[in-house]
Formats: structure tokens, sequence, C-alpha cells
């Protein structure tokens, strides 16, 4: 999945039409409008972009293009900021193969997340070209992670046999894992299990995840293995005017807390 | 999920515009054409559609108009067959809830595919009205099912404790499982864990599940608890002029072999 990125800060592009600033207006043109000028804001600084394609798909038919023109502007702007498609997809072998044609070929995302659920064929056709890649859910950051990835009951956990089994995936070096940061003790778990994947963690900020531990757990050399994703404190860091110039602080502030963590 | 369907066919309308009869020519309208003919010649015959979403997003944005034209469609047809969104979601509650918002509330389906990897806040806004309703994937037919769902080295395969779950999520009655006929030993285990939910049977024909066991299993006083899903053998019974009526006709046999199961 390309170089290794400068920075370790993910936006989620999880624009909602109904929270951004008013000075960008409303419908489906606010949007794109609203994400370029996110984008031009915080481009150099971050090191991928991971709009969620439920954002879009809310918006109907037109959410599938202002998706693909995002991306196009990603592109247009940077060369080696990470795209990252959050879909979360996951179907048999012929149909996943539809889904990594209409999102890393025609969309042209450089990665995108996955289920594990349905095993090794369902993620195949997202990882088989070594210049794109997948992250794949391991251990998430909302509530039902505890329904069947932590659970104790059945000798090793799910989320522990994923990590395992996705480094044997690794085969072209493009696999990481989506590892929350609301239960760090299991993180730190899936580090030891898996020390040679990317992470993509959501969960620090809103949902309540530790930074201090996140990074201790996940930097080598001063460098973190992963991208740690931020969405709504960088979107909406003002709903005024500002408010590109607000999210690009926002990623400041956020880079000056990774870099001062012990 | 509405009372007891008089059919247990599904059609998967899972329409590749390269493999649609000529007579329907091709492009994105053809695709249209194409279910809306299907529809006529089979809506008093089947108990449910299933378009899976990869076949439409993968004709870009206009593939989402076609997906909801055609659920429009069905439901101008008819008001008692089920529709089925084979979209497979899966994420934290509050993305899960527009998820939930597109496909049941904007495009009307009556029911969805959901992964239970994320746990219950993930699957939770899909089963909250009780007029709509989810298929929690479970056992699924393809080859990656060994990798995690029917792994046995932790105790009760992940499978079992799906089931289990999900008849602890059904308090609305509108949940149903994805079990797959190509592993008939392990769907009558499901069968036996969770014998109150409808099954969603992807697997017979082309993947090879046996239709005698899968009625055996499924089968209570004559009918089939939930729906046995077709797609290739129906949409493209035949090639030519005649395709609506082929696809009919198959679906007709394959009723009279599921009657004539002993």
């Amino acid at each position: 999945m390309g170089a290794l990125a400068k920075s370790s800060i993910c936006v989620g592009l999880d624009t909602d039409g109904e929270l951004i600033a008013d000075a960008v207006g409303r419908g489906e043109d606010a949007v794109l409008t609203f994400n370029r000028a996110i984008i031009d804001a915080t481009v150099d600084l971050v090191g991928a972009y991971k709009p969620n394609f439920a954002f879009y798909e809310a918006l109907g038919p037109a959410g599938m293009r202002i998706l693909a023109d995002t991306v196009s502007y990603i592109q247009s702007r940077s060369q080696t900021v990470l795209t990252i498609a959050d879909a979360k997809r996951g179907d048999i072998s012929n149909t996943a193969r539809m889904y990594a044609k209409s999102i890393l070929t025609d969309m042209d995302f450089d990665s995108v997340t996955v289920s594990p659920y349905m095993g090794l064929d369902s993620v195949e056709p997202f990882i088989e070209d070594e210049s794109k890649g997948a992250f794949v859910l391991c251990l998430t950051s909302n509530p039902g992670a505890a329904d069947f990835q932590v659970s104790e009951d059945a000798g090793e956990p799910l989320f522990i046999r994923v990590a395992r089994r996705v480094c044997d995936w690794n085969l072209r070096a493009n696999c990481g894992l989506v590892v929350g940061a609301t239960q760090t003790s299991h993180m730190r778990r899936v580090r030891k299990a898996a020390p040679e994947l990317p992470f993509l963690i959501p969960g620090v900020g809103a949902q309540g995840g530790s930074l201090a531990e996140t990074v201790s757990i996940n930097r080598v050399n001063g460098v973190i293995h992963g991208f740690i994703n931020v969405s709504r404190s960088v979107l909406y860091a003002s709903k005024g005017d500002d408010f590109a110039e607000a999210a690009r602080k926002a990623v400041m502030v956020l880079q000056q807390q990774i870099n001062d963590c012990p």
C-alpha cells in the first residue's frame, strides 16, 4: 500500500450534510465543496483519508458520484496520501470481485476495509494486486465487539484468530487490521500477534480511546505503524466560515499530541 | 417480516449486464428492463427477490437508481413478496443507522443481509422496526466459511454462537439467518440451535448444495421455514427472446422439485 506515510493521521471523511459548516450551504454539491475544502486544508498534514460509504449512500444515487469525485480530488492534490474506502465489504468470491472492481479499479481507491467473517476468498479479490490493499476488521471500537470478537468462552478469542490469519494472507505486504482504541489491553495482544501489519485505528477521541496508549503500543522507531483515524473533531472543528482553517488546526494539534506522547 | 410467503423460492436479482439476454440490449437501461421482465414472469410464483448490491454498484452512480427502481417495481407488482437487500452491511451503531435509513427507509426494502462480526449494535438499527428485518450471516456457502465460521479449534464453532445469539436478538420476530446449502451437516446443527428463525439459503444449484437435504432440514408441516435462493439458473435460463418465459419455467421446475422432495 505504498511507501510509509509521513503522517499517521487519517481523516475520516464521514461528511454529514446536516453538520457541515453553514458557509458551504446545503445539498449534494455542498458535501463535495466541503470535502474539497477540508482536503485543501489538511492534505500536507495527513497520511490518509477514509470516507465511510454509509454517508455517501445516504445521499442516494448522487452519493456515489460525490465519493468518486472526492477520491479523484485527493489524488489530484497528493500522490502519497493513502485513500481508504471504508465500505466493510465481505461477500463470496465472485461478488467480492465486483466490489473490488468498482472500489479499487473504477473509483480507484488505494485500499478498502473488509469484514473477515466470510474468510479468505471474500478478501482475496481486494489484495490480489500488490498496489492495492485491505484493512480487515479485527477488533472494532463499538460495544458489539464483545458479542463475537472478544468472547473468551471458546479459548483464543476470535479477534486474535483473525489477526493471525491475516498475517498469513499478507503475502504481498498489503494487508492491515482495523483495531479500535477503545480496548487498549486487547490492542496490545493484537500488536503482539501481528507485529508486521499496519493498524487502522478508530475510537480515539469521541469514543474515548486513549491516544497515549495507542501511540505507545504502535510506535516503532518513532513512527506509528498504521493510522489513527479522526473524523468529527476535524470535520466539525468549527461551524463558521473558518471551518477549513479550524480543521487544519485540529490536525496540527493532534499531531503535536502524538509527538508529545512519552 | 410479514406473513408467511406462499413460496419459499427467492430469486437473486444478481443481474450481470454482460450475461442478460441479447433481446433487451446492453447498458444501464437494459438491466432495469431485464429485471422488470424477470419480475413480471415470476412474481406470482416466488416468495422473495434478493438483489445483490455488488451488481448494482458495479454500474456506477446509475446503479443505485436502478436498484431503487427495481424495488419499487416489485412493490407495484406484489404486496406480499419479500424484498431482501443483499448488502451484507456491518458497521458501528451510528453508521449502521445511516445504512438502515438508505436501504430500509429511502429505498424501502423489507429486509437486508448483515454481517454479525461487529455484534448487536451493528445489527440493531436494521431490526428496530418490526415491519423490517435482517438476515444475519451465519454459515455461508463459500470456501472461506472454513476460516472462522466453522473452525472447531475453539470449542463451539462461531456459526453456532452466531445462531444462538441471533435467537436472543429476535425480540420482534424479524431476524433470520443466512445458511448456505453447501454443508448440510452444519445446516442441520444451525436448524437445531435456531428452530424459530427463517433461513435464507444460497448454494443450491451452481454451488452444489443438495436441494433434497435442504428441504428435509427446513420443512415444517410441509412449508420451508425460509427461502431457497436461486439466481443464475433462473436469470439466464435462456439467452434468447424467450428469456422471461424460460425464467418462469425454471422457477416452476424448482417448485416441483421442492414439492417432490421426500
